[in-house]
């Protein structure tokens, strides 16, 4: 079986238990996240081979980072362990109308300074199916943009499949870069973005009217690109949210049927879990199929505490089916 | 005051915290639980005398379960300790669309050795009032299916009344019977059996184009038979569904008001609740009173984690009554 | 900055984890809280100057209740070291159609035994904005009730704000006085009453058809008096409920809007957020805006376990700008 | 088989985890113990039949300690439910040179309001084998007093063998009398008495310049005095303990081996654990056994934490013979 | 790398708290071990290939089961997913005079189903350096004992050596076999033993005088044995022990310093960590330094709570220096 | 009362419960620590009036850290929140041979970048009875060596007393400067060091053949010098330790007892819990009570979780006196 190559940053996560809040907790429970080895470990849990490019400390916590990707099913062959800190975030579980928050801790980890240099992604890229990306990683150093358009590269010539997740985050893109002045090249390289239009506009620097300009500019302009896909969420409170998605190719659209969530259990991952439904979904399902399969998934992550989604195939088709909730014996 | 008799088999339950999955946990919440024995407790915390026949594996975890037995209110003077190990059943509880899923690991148990054979249960007989058994101990094994028997005839043998779930459950009858070779003489001793139009199909082996239609044939079937109890449930999701009874005589129906219950805290032993409330209305109450005494019982252990009901009289009474929800100080 | 006191008894709240009951748990989750603190720390955590009047017992458990003001940001240099035992309260958190439960533990505390008369209080309120009581001060002892009466009449001596809640409790009054023998004497010296019809009732020993009317004898009767307010709750069970408020001059009504909350957290403190809102906003804004605010902060505090809102000013305004929910990064 | 009766306060016993202090504890562990209790809880689970005489308030936690009797194999057929409070005790685990600090919240309880004048204890009597109390019901108030001299008078009148662990605590006596008011009476009624120098000078209110002194007056005073025990300590530090004990006759005397104990997981309850290996040994043993049974019960509890010595027959026996140790497959 | 083989059952281990006894406790800590695999666990931590053959059952517990080996550094490529149920074992920690219990609950596991006849061994063995068994699996089932031989004979064939650990279990061998008409056949195959007096008397159905004429015996016998391995333990307590150890060849003794252990943080898996530091420095460091190495690897165990040494190479040197203790920053 | 100032960062400590490993926790328990903070904080336990200078992070985590300073009975009026993240600390805590571990993430603290240049050091200093500080503040940033050097500057100006506790780290004096290069200038201006000979070597680049010879040298070098103390500790194993003390000044030495010391409970912050007691010694006592009451609060250290000593005046004494370990009731 040929693998699945996702990469990009890993942290510890550190939240109060329950809905308690920062300013009361004594205790943090403990987890390993980054929304690209989410998605790898949601295909991992599928039986998918499944390999995870990163780096930790070299330390025991980050030894500790790289045994929970390889519980999570996730071959560790591509980890590094270098100098540097474990990126952490500590997250809030909101409730009611009471958002989530996260305050992030990520600067200066290993990751950061690793740029994938020693390896030869071009051999490595021999036993490889799929390649997975996000907007985070070149949002966080040039390194890091350094080793994604080293494995783009490598992918895309030898004309693997490449998802990017265009994720968009002000808060990064702090090491004197701008979006658009990185981001046009990796998408350059991408099969299937998942992306809404404020992605586009500050990914290409360059205001669209609507998700329609914006998705007719994208399929003009890159010319290996397959698929645009991209959910649509009303957030009435932080317990109650109602989530479809869409699958788009240049001349056509796939849409989800709608689902209601409430009480939400933990918001974060649920759209790795969609990804991860998604390129699941398009490698082995057809386009109303994978829509649907992508949907299932990430409502399911709602359920489930953590970054991942813990949930075999079976349930996430029971979910698309419609016939989950009673009691499984 | 004469006794209740409930018999039937406690297995250990393992259930990790909250909504954490058996993938992620690293903890399981310990509690004991089993049909009979839930319905039994329920009625004990309502003053009631109750006396629960099983048994246990003679070792601390077998005198810990007869030890939660005897907290919960109920004499372990029928409690046998024999060889063979303790019935487990591992839960994770559901939420949102994901369902509840249960692992069984019940074979073998001391409970599936036990046969009565040793106790003179008529003698016992004549300080009680009432006897409830499930469907789920015949299933077991033979020498279950024999107790059950001999301590039905006992009791009918004296005119005392017999409740039954019939609750047939397809992944147990694996030692060699099949439902409707016990199940029929069991049914013939039972007075209130509990019991949709699946398990009566199950049970006798035959086809019923509704449940109108076996309900008819079981009233003039069973000669003792005096009153048919079902809920009706909606399963919205793992946190979401609505419930209501009925009640049937040969002749009347009484019906009970409907009941949403949103977030599920754990729905694990809400029919053994009912059934508690149904046992308990029956002795003291009129048929119309005593669905919704049933109903409002169920109700109620939707929102207590565990096996069993821990709520007074007075609260199930305010339920029915549509007065609960507010700060009681 | 002139500081906010606040008077009243803290009491050890003593909490199953989760859902528990009483009858199951193995363990209790430890706070203090009381109403009256309740709305100090949530001033303090939005940056107010606040000192707290109590009393603890000169033990451990004492010198940690005092801690834990100080760590909600009070000032403890009003609170005593008295002889006496720490009041407590145990609560079972309710869920769906259960209703929450608490068991007071409160008599012959530290604090009933404390009446204020060491201090001078007229030299205290040089450095005062505002005071806070309520009507659970003076049910407790005679002490109490002394204690309360010196701080109100010191602060109106210098024409300081002073804001009650009534909160007539029908459990407690047990020290030989009724209610209407003592609070008109306090409603006389608080410019700002936080209360319904029942609490007028009982306060004054008087019949009122409506609140409508209850409200205009108040301002008729209490010269000083400039703001009532009160909450409307529909309770649908103790996890789904409906809020909105009302603040009424002699004149004029200003109304906030209505809020779902559901499933509920923690129900307990809510009425304290929301007249520590009411107190923030009459000092700060706009009447309109200052019942919104209070409402948004009792709004808040049914997502935050404990007795106590940790929700800064910028989360308050968004709940009632209505833009919470999403995660914040 | 005739039953042993004990009698006396249960209180709920709130302690920190672990090591934790009641200045940083954010929660406390629930469990329920009181020294005659301790000593009936761990008669029943060596098999004996026993009946624990107290009140608890008629609330939900006075219901779960009485649950708890009954976990603990204990009937509560004398147990009554009354208006007051439940007697609460807060311990602080100590360790190293830190002493573990306990602080009672005991005034007021139920059990201190009840006298025990409703029962024909005579006519109870008849099937009673034994009879335990200690010098703190009588300490508490007059009622207890009362209470405790009624079931005494009643077991002697009937030859019925009784224990007394004479126990005197300063802190006590608070409603009026002295020790030496009271105990007298109680202890012309007891038969084995568990008492050092220190307890007999408080409870006579007379000096004696040793033990030997004290013993003899004893076993002079009281004609149907049969044995007084007591047990040697040397506290090195709040971890590390060494005991031994002796048992004397009027004429004899029996005296244990010497055990170190380190680190001690849980001092409280270690002397019940000795109070009930003693009457267990004196009622099936030679006097030799018997305080090496009791001894090695006592030794053991330090391993338990709790109130409550959970240990077999078995268990004890090994101690007393010096095999325990190893794992126990 | 070559790898190292281990094969054998993994358990389900569910443990009380801290100190906590059967009895008492409301919750189980959630672990996996088994001897085999202990030792293959902290051969991975040491940066050694490993792979463990074992089956599991193909359910949510069985995956979590491979997940941990996964997590401890173990390749899973051997593992099965078979029918049957997840081998339990229930552990209470013992303290002082309190020994440590296990309740054992493995039969009819998945594991004891599996005879590896599937799968060509000789092939797999290319890639291998050692093999590691023990006496616990052919003391389970025949099949188990299949597995066993068809691995030794596949592993000696191509002259990798093999590791045994005697470990006789009389509670093990209930499938028909005595220990000596199996054990025999496979010590004949194995050329490392770890085994005192009584395993061999066992295995051998022999009885012998002495350590010292056993291991002459053996040596005399297995032709291919190399080192036969011991540990001698004294048992003051549960809580504290002695321990060191000895390696012999036929012809020379090599003996490890002592070590006082006290207090034991967790006793089960010393003899693995043991096991895993001969392994080890067999392969890489001269026999003195072997023996010192695993000695002090099996201390350092006891104070790792689970059943696996998660220690680095670097502490078991400082341990083994005796240069260990202070806080490393 | 004139107040104590303390200088320092403060560090989120996070550490798995118990005995675990990072490896396998699951779970943090948060607390706050810093060796300055540490000795602030058992001052403020024993009813001293305290400040800390400081700084933290304007975020939700920065809040609840000063928080913990005014729990634990510090002003927080020399706090300010800047930018910049949260200095952590991770602690994994040994047992027996098993070395504690830590793992500091604290570059780029907040903390770190204040300089405290916009407060007049001079003005503060009219309310302030004592200074203390550590090596630690100048090895992290020059702006933290020179908020030190303005704090001891005005202190010394004003002919406060300075303790400084030396500490030298070799994992720190990352910033381009040396310790000798810095520290000089700062013990000039401390009157009490607390100091073993490598950390004056170190220090003042100069090698030291003895304790006695660097403490000679340091009384004839630095002129207001007046007592110089330090612990003797030797390391039997992670949980055993011996400690002992003395202190010096120009011509006498004043030794303490010695103390064995477990089972260790938590060796952090022992050195400042000592630190704490001499400075409340050396002002209130006479220098062999000082040095007594010193160790008697580092030994009781030893036995309290988390970084801080949390023992009332009256424990250290008792421990002093060699009176502690019973039950206190």
């Amino acid at each position: 079986m040929k693998k699945i190559i996702t990469l990009g940053e890993v942290m510890l996560r550190l939240s109060p238990p329950g809905n308690s809040r920062f300013a009361q907790t004594d205790e943090f429970h403990v987890e390993f996240g980054g929304s690209e080895a989410n998605v790898g470990s949601a295909l991992a849990y599928w039986g998918e081979s499944v390999s995870h490019v990163t780096a930790f400390p070299d330390h025991e916590l980050g030894k500790r980072a790289a045994a929970q990707l390889r519980q999570n099913g996730i071959s560790t062959e591509y980890v590094k362990f270098l100098p540097g800190r474990l990126g952490v975030y500590f997250l809030e579980n909101g409730a009611l109308q009471r958002s989530s928050k996260i305050i992030y801790d990520r600067f200066d980890s290993s990751f950061s300074q690793y740029d994938g240099s020693e390896t030869d992604w071009d051999e490595e890229m021999k036993s490889v199916s799929w390649v997975h990306w996000s907007g985070i990683s070149p949002a966080i150093s040039q390194q890091s943009a350094d080793l994604t358009k080293r494995i783009l590269k490598a992918a895309r010539s030898q004309n693997i499949p490449v998802s990017g997740d265009l994720n968009y985050r002000s808060n990064l893109w702090q090491y004197g870069k701008k979006a658009h002045e990185i981001m046009p090249e990796l998408m350059e390289l991408t099969t299937v973005m998942i992306a809404g239009a404020r992605d586009f506009s500050q990914c290409l620097n360059k205001d669209f009217d609507s998700f329609e300009e914006a998705k007719t500019y994208a399929f003009e302009t890159f010319k290996d690109l397959k698929y645009i896909s991209k959910t649509n969420r009303i957030t009435r409170s932080a317990s109650d949210n109602a989530i479809s998605g869409e699958l788009y190719t240049a001349y056509e659209v796939f849409s989800s049927q709608n689902y209601d969530v409430n009480p939400i259990i933990d918001r974060v991952g649920t759209g790795d879990a969609y990804a991860a439904g998604l390129i699941y979904g398009l490698q082995n399902l057809e386009p109303q199929e994978a829509i649907e399969f992508a949907l299932a998934s990430g409502v399911l992550k709602h359920s489930v505490p953590g970054d991942i989604l813990l949930s075999s195939k079976e349930e996430v088709e029971e979910v698309a089916a419609g016939t989950s909730g009673k009691i499984k014996r």
